[in-house]
């Protein structure tokens, strides 16, 4: 690579917007910005070979760990506010100047698309090329930010959209083949994998219609809303029949002879879980219909503790509990090619 | 390894001190904290056998990452501010337990030795180790911040601390000979090398007396004032027998035959660089004998543009210009065993 630590810093700075909030921008030994009262911030790290796959597009790549990075923003009930990323690449010496290029466009462009400015780069040697992106968003006192800890007994537990894409997307670029499979459905399905859409959108629209806790489905199902559970010292109850599938997740499922909630336990779909009362679950679902023109999908309740043995319980139609796939561990599963 | 992601963000979550500006701390999506007006932030990295030596004790490498993102706060002319730090773990899933819990425990003692809280971590799973540490500094709009960018022809160059120690450290540890050191030198300057002090003491000192550009030297000493001799659009004039080594860098500079100032390119010698009017010197050195002991010492000044060639020349005692050692690229030096 020809390309030096401070050429390539200043290729994303030369490229940063330079919001009116910034005092001093990128470049600096550190970023000033002025804040609006409170800061939610939160880090997300991508490394090649692990959550990314180092033949994909290299600014698809840097895409996905701002897009991952910029969910943890959502999950809090934020979306339209101030955002700020600072972002660690590591790379090998060898890494080819086009490919480090993409990965600076790429961060760059998805700084943009998703409202937010660079306020910090580092740039180091490493064995493996990884992405280490930092959010910070700006939340005046009157925002309502929503953690994991809110829920209630009663609640409903819904979900913004479908889930299971983005693990039937992997096993798609791992190789399998599915007959059943449309070619659009196939390019749905991977889409979800490489390209995931943060909640923006919604969750500022949940968050003001009453979400008491929420959570992006970045872990996977079971283990997210188990996140809630515990933060909130409750029990959540999954009506597996009710739970959204993205469409083709049955046909990767059936090819793969798994239950398909085992694809929804995979994680990466970046929609939203959340909580609620009952009596605004119906509003909360006109103005999320108003605003992003998708429905709030109902899939469980929440219980008292007590109530079951585990923090999420997946039950099926006649009310009989079903083994719920685990979660993901990004320290526990198997090595696989893009996790 | 058997400590799971959530466990691992457990153990350093559990030992986070929670300040009154947290209303949501680690363990959530994202942290919330009240601010101040503003926000002073930054990222760095270290990787394992790049910036630390994997052989060498697992907290004092995450010390050293945490000292170094800490110094960029430093940098800006902070110091007792409140600053938050989210820190980012890669790890192969071989690593061992006792390894990772090093590493947490480093993290958590580092922060409360630099009175830092954390916000948020991650945990990956990585080829490498590595840690990506994001510094978040709350900072009152009356409080003067420092960039690189405020020297003015006429100023003097100053340090706050001899330089050279790290990389003669480094080279140290790396197995050099060198008999007419002491024990006691020797150590010192290993100590440099993977300890070390961020000048959180100086800056505010510093920057209240009145200096206009401030850097840390990280990236090595001519290189770090060529950041500022470029934000600033000045020439900068070192003289290199007014530089201040650490004790034992001449002699570990002979036994490599080397000109000891080539070690104090080598960088990471967090010590800060500044400039100043002349007229400000002679209190701001008694400001900081008094608050740190420690003298502040003049290296060089402040030229225009035009008047040399180079963002920064080293001048001897003649005035003659002699060559002076290249800084720090992350990516461009040759391999080596740690930095």
């Amino acid at each position: 690579m020809d390309l030096s630590e401070f050429e390539l810093i200043g290729r994303i700075a030369g490229k940063a917007g330079g919001a009116g909030r910034f005092e001093t921008g990128i470049g600096d030994d550190a970023a000033v910005i002025r804040t609006r009262g409170r800061i939610v911030t939160s880090v997300d790290t991508a490394v090649s070979g692990v959550h990314f796959d180092p033949d994909r597009p290299a600014a698809e790549s840097a895409r996905k760990a701002i897009a991952s990075a910029v969910s943890d923003i959502a999950a809090m009930g934020l979306g339209g506010t101030p955002v700020e990323l600072l972002v660690a690449l590591g790379a090998p010496r060898a890494t080819p100047d086009a490919y480090l290029e993409g990965l600076a466009d790429g961060v760059v462009e998805a700084a943009a698309e998703f409202g937010a400015e660079l306020a910090g780069g580092d740039v180091v040697a490493s064995p493996v090329v990884f992405l280490s992106v930092t959010a910070i968003a700006h939340v005046e006192d009157e925002v309502p930010v929503i953690g994991r800890s809110g829920a209630r007994p009663g609640d409903v537990v819904a979900l913004t959209g479908p889930v299971g894409g983005a693990a039937a997307g992997l096993v798609l670029l791992g190789g399998l083949e599915v007959p059943d499979l449309s070619d659009l459905t196939r390019e749905l399905l991977i889409t979800c994998q490489v390209r995931p859409e943060p909640a923006l959108a919604a969750a500022p629209v949940l968050a003001r219609a009453g979400a008491g806790a929420m959570i992006d489905i970045s872990d996977g199902l079971s283990a997210d809303l188990g996140h809630i559970a515990s933060s909130s010292g409750v029990s959540i109850r999954l009506d597996s029949s009710a739970i959204p599938l993205v469409a083709g997740v049955r046909e990767v499922a059936a090819a793969l002879d798994q239950d398909p909630l085992s694809l929804a336990a995979g994680g990466e779909d970046y929609v939203l879980g959340l909580t609620m009362p009952q009596d605004r679950f119906a509003e909360a679902d006109s103005a999320l219909i108003e605003a992003t023109g998708f429905e709030l999908l109902a899939v469980g309740s929440v219980l008292d503790p007590g109530e079951t043995g585990a923090a999420v319980t997946l039950v099926d139609e006649r009310g009989n509990s079903v083994p719920a796939p685990g979660g993901h561990d990004h320290f526990r599963e198997p090595d696989g090619p893009s996790r």
